[in-house]
């Protein structure tokens, strides 16, 4: 799959997180459940925005956080996703930019401003996360560059994509196009609860839309409501060509048909935010499969892509991946 | 593989384990690396002895450990291995019958008395082990009555074995015997360093006497000489028709061919002692392999199995495993 214009066209919700610290208590008065994340509208953004520490702003969106991921390893990717002309949405569009991924969607003049997470992360780096979608939930089918997704290896999309109606039809056109120009179609399942969400719909998707599946143990054990992580492997194998299934510091499982790989997670002196890991894995994943690597190998730049945004808080690298994988694999 | 007169027979150096708690600094007091297994002669054991805390005697060897493990789960075992006819001796014979395994090998009425482990249990739940072999290395191939391999589905034997050549001899006899009633041969490699000790034969032996291979990660990746368990998986999937691979609080991996399974560690409130940790994990996986059950079925069961002997001091069952089993599996 050579002579591409992109190794990788992500679409996902563009999003800015803003996060702060604060300790369990505090996820109990604001009745949150730690580790996940809520939809929330405009008027409940701005009511918890009021209750947080301080916080800092970092540009995010869990696609937008793979292919800034993927840039930094030296792949070459675009994005796909809908901001407002607000500070935000400047603040979005110029961090992806300067990462070095290709941003040409134009921004909505009106309507709503642009999409928050507001993320709190308690001590034991555990991250609850409230989202407003804003814009991004306004990203439509036109929105998406039929030939922009023909010039990519992979399209890759973010399961919470399927919660605003019209990013859903943007992500089918998406996949009908990469697939008539003989790509390949790459999804992550994003949240347990966004599986629970759209189960009957993300295993159709799987069964029939899907070559490249990214989730965790959580994720994965509840599309097939198994008890266990191996009953959902079973599943799991049999409906797409690869599947990367992450388990935190357990590691990884690749599945490639009666290919199969145990990888390690990559040793961490502290995980101080876990926000990203999934993100960052699928980056790396994807960067070393449109660059022809073996199936192994793309697990271990996707554990080390992930072992580097965990140990600091934000989702984005801080350094260059593609100088820590190079150090890593020696 | 129904209508044969026993599920298992195992063969292991005959042993009794002496077992007492120390701190760390005790370890360094006495040059021991924790958590390795050293062989010592007669005399060092009896130095040795005199500098250990009160300790408890518990039956133990591994193979006999593996063995007393199937029969608690309801299988049917037998047990070859060299005792002599001294107290200790006495104790072993009696506590093999006692629960339940066959065990027929007349002891050694002069020679080595017989064999000790003697084990020293650090607060870390690890244990660090000089084993005297004693009667156990007498083990000789005319010990091995060539009807009883035939009579089992599988004959399993512990790598320790390797050590006192007779035993060597012993096992290559059983091994052939085994094959050519048309029965299973199975291995536990036992620890990273008889792997290093024995490597070349190992490697031979696994890739053309054994048809179920008992690892733990270490102990694989020593084998292959690999730097993560990834490739020793790679590699020894191709050379044997099931390994199970044991990964500690990580779970295990069984491989068949194209059948693979990752099946978690079964939780425990308290990690007590590891002594025996594998060993137990055969006798679950054994007992569910000879009884016709599923290979995840057969890896839970070896969990299941495990987590029971790592709970409490001793390398043996302190409950009926086959109530535990019903109780886990439902």
């Amino acid at each position: 799959m050579t002579g591409t214009a992109f190794d990788v066209v992500g679409i996902g919700n563009a999003m800015v997180d803003v996060i702060a610290h604060a300790d369990e208590q505090f996820l109990v008065a604001q009745q949150l459940t730690k580790g996940v994340m809520t939809l929330i509208d405009g008027p409940r953004a701005e009511a918890f925005y009021a209750t947080m520490p301080p916080a800092v702003e970092i540009s995010g969106g869990s696609g937008g956080n793979t292919m800034a991921g993927l840039a930094s390893l030296g792949g070459r990717g675009a994005f796909i996703g809908k901001v407002n002309t607000d500070e935000l949405g400047r603040v979005f569009a110029h961090d992806m930019r300067a990462a070095g991924v290709a941003f040409d969607v134009p921004p909505a003049v009106d309507g709503l401003p642009t999409g928050r997470c507001l993320i709190i992360v308690t001590p034991d780096a555990q991250r609850t996360m409230q989202t407003f979608l804003g814009a991004g939930a306004e990203l439509q089918p036109e929105d998406v560059d039929a030939e922009l997704v023909a010039s990519a290896q992979v399209t890759y999309m973010e399961g919470y994509l399927w919660d605003p109606p019209g990013a859903k039809q943007a992500f089918l056109k998406a996949a009908r196009a990469a697939h008539a120009a003989g790509r390949k179609v790459s999804i992550s399942l994003s949240d347990p609860f966004c599986v629970e969400r759209h189960r009957d719909e993300f295993l159709e998707l799987v069964e029939h839309h899907v070559d490249i599946l990214f989730a965790n143990e959580h994720e994965v054990m509840s599309l097939y409501r198994t008890q266990n992580f191996d009953e959902a492997l079973q599943h799991v194998r049999r409906k797409c060509d690869i599947a990367a299934l992450t388990r935190s510091e357990k590691g990884a499982v690749v599945v490639a048909g009666n290919e199969i790989h145990v990888v390690d997670a990559e040793p961490v002196d502290e995980v101080i935010d876990t926000t990203g890991a999934g993100d960052l894995y699928a980056a790396g994943f994807l960067y070393g499969l449109t660059n022809g690597m073996p199936l192994a190998t793309c697990g271990r730049i996707g554990a080390i892509a992930a072992s580097e945004v965990i140990s600091h808080y934000g989702a984005r690298p801080e350094v260059a991946l593609a100088d820590l994988v190079k150090q890593k694999l020696g």
